[in-house]
């Protein structure tokens, strides 16, 4: 005989505790455009009158495997801050500033300290991207989640005007390839890392990495880079035809989603040093090229393909990374030749 | 030595089939505000000129665990039509119509022909809700879920122009209290549910509910229904002043997050009759009235309220069901009198 909702795993009380004490962590991030209230059924985001023909730029993105590591460490600061700037990332090669973001947060039993944090991530990144965190789901799921671990996804809602998209359609053989390092993994290889990291060599989450030089843990939850602010200033002085965020697929599987046809990208691999950690997985898990380039971002983050005539890289003025030259657009059926 | 990124459990080959062939069902929910294409970072969406000045309302949601009853049954086209109409709900709420969704799929190892049913569900819930299934994520984590099991959530993104936005702030005592009937249990209250059902009585997923005369495969897995078409005709005809959507907390949490200071609402519970599977919980897990109505909806939907000149029921053409008075707005400080 049950009396309590309780018994059956579920604390209602406790999830009440935790949506409070994050509110105002989602407050942070709000500006005049959310007319909502914590608590209301919806979040509710004013249109802003800047757009003349708005398009509407969405997408949705989970943190994968990485959450392991951070489960490992015991630090849950940077998932959210992976999510949101993965999100931006996303929208931002079609050309959109990012709007609103809401997560969904499920865990087999809500512990408000892990809930606050993860959230203090998803609100710190908001702000750094100049984006509402609007809304979103805690679910408390008993026998779904191992004790101590939890999922997190999101959804970045973006806007851009019909005529700004960024569509890649303009590419044509001749145009330069640029690129944006990136900061490690970001959010992809994670269980081809974590198998040859913990399992195969049998390291733990503080120890170094050979020829890395950084714990296992402080590599591993290096935060996603968010590229807007660099993409926004190199908007303002070259036309940028198209873009492409390096995430699952690597570049092998990115950049061809937004190649026309007729079109292929040589990559010159020899421009850029590949970051120590993507060695020390390549080395240590006896793993081809080919692969490598498939499964990880190998140090880039972010393509950019601008017209030909742009030649070199960019002084960028209050970027935090500036992108410099890999390769070129060549006749070709949408293949990435490195 | 790993030389495949598949043997540590992730199979790049069929995340991308099962991608290709959930393709067709995710473009049959599209319309002409669709710009983008399967396969794009983000998901586009041209801003529907009909606002004049358009509010966005968004809102995140998951299944929690009523996904389990699926997984027991072995039935995976309902739960993302729970997902959709849930979604629906929230947003219509505040008075807005549903414009895109998307939604995050999460598992171990991704089984194509799950993935499908559940994408299935997923774009049947958004064409019948007018709402275009924009994007989404489908994750393959191996090690974060158990075999054959996975979770789901989603973000539906509506609008509404400014003026018509409903937030209840015109509620006042004397104002009518209208309820439409649910299908079932809805999204709420699974956990205690599945353990009275399957761990108490220890029933199984085929027998039949005693009282019910519904197996309990067929009563947990009755669709959370949309009220969209409903509240669509009756704003038609009288001023809806506020909406509360039953879900988590039930009637006694869900419908003071709608009413102004200096009102509570009272409720005669004796109008409707309590949905079998209601009272067959209640006997058979000894739960008492407060808690079964903080848990569960009761057979109530959706809670409308309206002017207090507008009495009775409604007469509803084309309705798939009708509102029927259930109570009334009075003096109080924001409680569910039952």
């Amino acid at each position: 005989m049950i009396s309590k909702y309780r018994e059956s795993g579920v604390d209602i009380d406790a999830a009440n505790r935790a949506m409070r004490n994050i509110g105002e962590w989602i407050k942070a991030t709000w500006g005049r455009e959310v007319l909502s209230d914590v608590g209301n059924f919806g979040g509710l985001f004013e249109m802003p009158a800047r757009y003349e023909a708005p398009v509407l730029v969405s997408s949705a993105d989970g943190v994968g495997t990485k959450l392991k590591v951070a489960f490992l460490a015991g630090i849950h600061d940077t998932v959210g801050q992976d999510l949101v700037n993965h999100c931006v990332n996303d929208i931002l090669v079609q050309g959109a500033d990012p709007l609103f973001f809401l997560d969904y947060f499920a865990s087999g039993r809500l512990e408000p300290s892990v809930v606050e944090e993860v959230v203090k991530g998803l609100s710190q990144a908001c702000i750094a991207n100049g984006c509402a965190l609007i809304g979103g789901e805690t679910a408390e799921m008993p026998g779904f989640y191992a004790d101590g671990e939890y999922d997190i996804a999101g959804v970045i809602v973006g806007a851009v005007d019909r005529g700004k998209l960024i569509d890649g359609s303009t590419i044509e053989p001749g145009d330069a390839v640029w690129a944006f390092p990136s900061s490690g993994l970001h959010t992809n290889g994670y269980s081809l890392a974590r198998k040859i990291i913990f399992e195969d060599l049998g390291l733990g989450i503080d120890d170094t990495l050979p020829g890395v030089a950084k714990t296992a843990a402080a590599e591993l939850l290096e935060v996603h880079r968010s590229y807007l602010p660099e993409v926004r200033r190199l908007r303002e002085r070259v036309e940028i035809k198209g873009l492409a965020h390096i995430t699952g697929g690597g570049l092998l599987e990115n950049i061809p989603r937004i190649l026309p046809e007729g079109c292929s990208v040589e990559i010159d691999t020899s421009v850029w040093e590949t970051p120590p950690v993507f060695r020390f997985l390549q080395e240590q898990g006896g793993i081809d090229d080919s692969e490598m380039y498939r499964v990880f971002n190998m140090g880039i983050g972010m393509i950019v393909i601008v017209g030909g005539g742009a030649t070199g890289g960019i002084e960028c003025d209050g970027c935090r990374w500036e992108p410099f030259p890999v390769g070129r657009v060549v006749e070709g059926g949408g293949e990435v030749l490195i």
